[in-house]
């Protein structure tokens, strides 16, 4: 029996859930934007809290450098989905954790989609 | 016909491979360390670089914050498969991206598995 090391079994899943936050920050000013200047730190941080007081297991939310959807943002993505949110306000959090977190659906109208991509570079 | 709005159909996915490279940085001492301490930062600055060069559409390559495996760091995951990888040098970041960037399949010697969990909470 011949060994395929290059396709093992993948190991479970680590977490059922990985959201990530963006946190990026440009200077005040740039064309772009930036999330965190939209105030994607306060939404992570709330949404860290809430995540926790509502005892979801196995889901992780962390912050991460530029997703690169800034015209977008406050942008957040959920894995393994793959599934993209903008969240403006601690009820857009507590709607996206309630409606993909907790129900396993979508809260749709905070979404992301195709069309959501940023302007050409200058 | 009634429409689900809480089950649309989601949109492609806006990265073919995401990857987030843990650059949560303890102070010196912490029991835990941390994936800066590790030489995380200088792994994803050379991912980035070489993701470029390589032309790899598609890809993106994201710092985050902890992803609470630091004792087996530096840690990094890519989505939407989930496998998580720990690369100590450049050649192992190379690896990685070859084998399963590239080529699409794993580098199963530089993976986490389900055993790389950290210890109980002191």
């Amino acid at each position: 029996m011949t060994e395929a090391p290059e396709t093992p079994q993948d190991p479970p899943p680590y977490f059922r859930a990985h959201v990530f936050v963006c946190c990026n920050r440009r200077p005040d000013g740039h064309r772009r934007g930036s999330c965190a200047a939209r105030g994607s730190e306060a939404l992570r941080d709330y949404m860290k809290v809430r995540t926790k007081e509502l005892g979801l297991k196995g889901v992780r939310v962390n912050q991460s450098g530029c997703l690169d959807r800034c015209e977008f943002g406050p942008a957040l993505v959920i894995y393994p989905e793959g599934v993209w949110y903008s969240p403006k306000t601690r009820e857009d959090v507590d709607a996206i954790l309630q409606a993909h977190l907790v129900e396993g659906g979508r809260a749709p109208d905070l979404m992301l989609t195709e069309r959501d991509v940023p302007p050409p570079k200058a």
